[in-house]
Formats: C-alpha cells, sequence, structure tokens
C-alpha cells in the first residue's frame, strides 16, 4: 500500500476546492468557518454520522458513501422546509486507507455540491482501528419563525408521503442476497435505492405554505409516523394498502406478506411524510405535477387513541387493523 | 452486559436535558435544530471528532471523554474571538457499550455545558464494531467581519501563547508510562492536562480589539504556527528558552532535551498562538492580568525567509537555529 501524504496535503488536495465559492469557508485554511443566514432567515443545523458495516457495506464505493452521508442530511433539511447551503465533514479513516479512495469519496462529495448547491465549509480527518465512519454536519436556511415542526399536525389532517416507500429496505435484503429469486432490473433499482437516497431538496421548501408537520423517512414510515404523533400529541390512521410501493417493490414482495411489512417498517427511504389539512389536497396534487414527485395520500390524523401518543394503527382496506412485525429500527434497542 | 434502551429512550433520557433552555433546539424532538446568530453577529462552526485508541485512552472516563470532544472544539471557537453557543454531537458507540457509560457522559457534557454557557442542540447515535468515536461540531457567534483569522499577521508582529506549552505532550508520556522517574504531583498534573484541556473561552473574544492572527495550539506549537505563516505569507522567529513551561513539564523535560522538543512539537495543548503589534504588548498584559491567564511572548513574525512561505526558525539564546525532530504531529502521514 502506497504511503498517504499527510492530513494538510490531502485536504489541501481533495477537500479545499470543495470550498471555493463559498467565502466564509476561507478555502478550508482557517480553524472554523462562518456563516450568515441571508436576511428574514434563520439557519437549520442538523448532524448524522454513517458508519461502515452499519449504515452503508464495508465494500461500497467511496463516492457512493461521500453521497450517502451527505443525503441523508440533506434529506432532514429538506424535510423541515430549509434550503441547504453548507456542511462539514468528519472523516474518520483506518490507517490502511489508500488515496485513491480519498480521491473517490471527495468526487463524489463534488458531483452532490453540484447537483445539490451546498459546499463543504470545515471538518476533520482522523484515525481509527475501526472501520470508516463519516459524520456530516448541514447547514441549511429557513424564513425566520417558517421551519417545519414534527409537532404540528392537527386532528383530521391528511397524511401524505413523497416517492415510495420500502425500497431501501428491500434494496439491503438485495445487497445481502435474501431475494435471490428477483428479477435482476427490480433488485437493481431496490440496490440503488438503498445506497444512494434522493432528498428530496427541491419540494422541501415549497411545504412552507402547505404541511402542518414533516419528517423525513429514515428510521422507517411506521416509526416516523409514530415521532409526528408522539410530538403533536395525536394519533395516525394509515392505510397500508395506500401506502406507494414501487414496481420492484412490489416484485420483491409479492407472495411474502413480510416483505410488505418490512417495507413498511424498514429505514432509509428518505422520504418526506408530511400532514396537511384535507383542504390543501388539490393544493398537494398541483405541487407533485410541478415537481415530477408522485405525492401519496396514505392516511389521516385522529385524536390520540386510549389516552396512547404516538400510536400509529396500519389499516387494511375493511378498516381492521394489521399487525406488524416491528415498528421500525433503531441503532441500540427497539423501539417498543 | 444490561441490554441498553432504545436509541430514543436513551436520547430522553440523558441527552434531550441538555438541550433544556435553547428553544431552538426543540428538545432534541425534531429532525434539525434552529439557531440564528445576534443582530449584528454572524455564526462561526467548527467541526473536530475524537476516537479512542487515537485522542483519548480507550479506558478513559467517559466523562472525560465527553469534556474533551466538546472543549477541543470550543477551543478553536475562542482563538477565533468567537463565543460559543451550542453544539451538535454525533455519537458512535460499541453495541457493548453500557447504559453507565452513557449517563457518565451525558454527566460530563452538563458539567461543561454550565461551564461554558453551551447548549445540545442536535445530534445522532450511531453503533460500530469499531472504538468510541465522538465528534461534535460547535456554533459560535462573532461581531460580523471581525472573526480573527490564521492569515492576518503583519511582519514585525509579535508572538504570543498563552498558558503553558508541551503540557498535554508531556502527559500522554506519562500516561503511557515513559515517565517512570517523574514526580507524581508533575505526572498528575500532565496527565490531566492531556485529558482535559482547558480551552480559553472567556479570554478568545476579548482578543478581537487585539490580535492580528491566532490560532489554537492543537497540532503543536511549533506546526500552528507554520500554519499562521503559511496563511499569512509569512516566517516566524521563535525564541525556545522564552516558550512558556510549566514546572512540572521542565521536572519532566529535566535532563533529556528530547523532551523539550515534545514540548515544543506535541499537540493538544488548546492554548491559543497570537499575533499582535509590538505597540500592544502593554495590552496584552492587562488583558493577561485581567483574565487570570498567563500570556507570553515567545518571538515575532518577519518576511518570508528565503521565499519560502509557513517557516518557523527555532532560535536559542545566541539566536543560532535550533533543530528539532519533528514538526508536529498529524493523522495521516507526516508535515514536512
Amino acid at each position: 500500500m502506497s504511503k498517504l501524504p499527510s492530513e494538510f496535503e490531502l485536504i489541501a488536495r481533495y477537500f479545499a476546492p470543495l470550498a471555493r465559492g463559498f467565502p466564509g469557508a476561507y478555502g478550508l485554511l482557517d480553524d472554523a468557518a462562518v456563516i450568515t443566514p441571508g436576511p428574514g432567515s434563520e439557519l437549520v443545523v442538523k448532524t448524522d454520522a454513517i458508519v461502515a458495516g452499519v449504515d452503508f457495506s464495508p465494500t461500497a464505493r467511496a463516492e457512493l458513501v461521500a453521497r450517502k452521508a451527505l443525503r441523508v442530511n440533506l434529506s432532514d433539511l429538506a424535510a423541515k422546509g430549509a434550503r441547504p447551503r453548507a456542511y462539514l465533514l468528519d472523516l474518520v479513516l483506518p490507517e490502511r486507507i489508500d488515496e485513491a479512495w480519498i480521491a473517490d469519496f471527495a468526487a463524489g462529495l463534488a458531483r452532490d455540491q453540484g447537483a445539490y448547491g451546498v459546499h463543504l465549509i470545515g471538518g476533520d480527518m482522523s484515525s481509527t482501528s475501526g472501520p470508516i465512519t463519516v459524520a456530516v454536519t448541514a447547514l441549511g436556511e429557513v424564513p425566520a419563525g417558517r421551519i417545519i415542526r414534527r409537532g404540528g399536525a392537527q386532528p383530521q389532517d391528511m397524511i401524505f408521503v413523497t416517492g415510495t416507500i420500502g425500497d431501501a429496505a428491500l434494496g439491503l435484503s438485495a445487497v445481502r442476497g435474501a431475494l435471490p429469486a428477483l428479477d435482476a432490473e427490480s433488485a437493481a433499482f431496490l440496490k440503488d435505492r438503498y445506497e444512494l437516497p434522493q432528498p428530496r431538496v427541491d419540494l422541501g421548501p415549497k411545504l412552507l405554505d402547505l404541511a402542518t408537520a414533516a419528517i423525513d423517512v429514515s428510521d422507517g414510515l411506521i416509526a416516523d409516523l409514530g415521532h409526528v404523533c408522539a410530538v403533536s400529541r395525536l394519533s395516525a390512521r394509515l392505510r397500508a394498502s395506500a401506502v406507494p410501493l414501487s414496481t420492484a417493490a412490489r416484485n420483491a414482495a409479492a407472495g411474502d406478506p413480510r416483505r410488505l411489512a418490512a417495507a413498511l417498517t424498514g429505514g432509509d427511504d428518505y422520504e418526506i411524510l408530511f400532514t396537511a389539512p384535507s383542504g390543501a389536497a388539490d393544493q398537494v396534487s398541483r405541487l407533485s405535477e410541478a415537481c415530477g414527485v408522485p405525492i401519496t395520500a396514505i392516511g389521516c390524523m385522529a385524536a390520540p387513541s386510549d389516552g396512547i401518543r404516538g400510536q400509529v394503527l396500519v389499516l387494511d382496506d375493511r378498516e381492521a387493523p394489521l399487525s406488524l412485525l416491528t415498528q421500525g429500527w433503531t441503532h441500540f434497542g427497539r423501539g417498543d
């Protein structure tokens, strides 16, 4: 293995170019960066780390790792109605990493920076005896006081979700070889959805006038809807058959109801789940058309059920409750 | 080992209390936090990760790990003249961690939050097959346009440093048992300096009217002074005997010049190195007295030496150049 250049060389070669065009980043040549929200706006900040062997495959291409690390954070900003502006990066790498990996990683960031209009404004490289770990802190902005919270849902609000649900969870199954009967095209689609989320960055800020509450679907549709319920102090009624599935997901789930459950509870979709008054349904349709992003009504909010907040009732087409294997996925222990 | 509660439980129990008093953190119950600089100010952001086995001992107490992770970032803000306000946390933990560790970690953060006037406003918990890894992103504020950069030093500016230098590097030697002849009191002092930096949070903002350039001493005095030289496009003349050493460091270095070199090149001091016009020396003295922090003149800036930027000349008392073993410490490869 070739000897790596110093940390300062690596930053100058691969990361400083990613700061170009953002004056407050000082070319990554200072201890800290400066950022100011535009007039009448405030900053929205979010951090999330991804770890090899947990959030991505240890053999995943560096470019995809970089883009996933960035995108999972941009997804949170989008769900809050914020426009992304910049990010900071903690890159924790095994000493055996080679320079080509770092070059590929930086190329992934460069590609997504162009697509999403953000700049790298600071960061840190560390070595570890463990797996590759990438923490990103993303900064965006919203008009002051307008951030879309989890807690604003009202009883009778409709529940909407963008795109399709469950692809990433099924994609992970495909990566692990657990879907051997699935056709190659479907498997490739689902794997791509797992490896490279599509944060709804353009759509998010357009929800500011529409959504009463929003969250990005990262823990799993039901778990994340549960979070909205808990903070809004309401319950939710979700119609299982209304949840939008891709053709590939339908192919993967065919004949195995456990896979449908996996789709509803699996994480990593990075779609936006939001609530809006039922009178806003037409506006939602127009937004969906304007953005070219499917938006589907999947249920409605209701008063707390039996006094229990945070409860998500999953219903079949006859309004009978379905039971699911798990409510989602957490890093430590299990949600209940 | 006891089974851990879910991630959500852990956040509610140990981390949400750390967000109390900062409305934009939404009790850590949302996807992101909101922060706005005060009128006429802008935000200063910095991120740094620490890794067990690299930046701290795998057997270090959780409370100390938490405080070190926070303090190394506050130190950078201080060196920029920024007042700290808030931070985000990525906590990446082995699955075998127990709840007592997390409780102790949060207690450390609580203690330092009180001391430094900051709040936790967001974060993320992940599991890893590797060592404990803690990334903190700190946010502070400075009057708009006033941040103290690395690049503002002028020829003939004096070079100052706060506190004492080299304690942390010698403390690491003590932790590793490499200083068996050192008296117990000195060893304890040096270990504490390694384990728990004292960021110059109060002093930093008071340098806004005084310093032409500043940096915190984390890579090592000579390496960090080299960064100031490189960005300021100047060289520096550093008088070795002027570098302030603690009594414990003098005891540790007694009779071994390599240990003096280690003090000048070792990292992790988290003091502030700054430059100021020679006419400001009296003002620096008054600031030192007012803050109760020693500030020592250790050399002066000069024109680029032989056309080479970033060069630090270390001189003995007869102005003859000294050679040192290494210019500092980097995570990947070695600086040259």
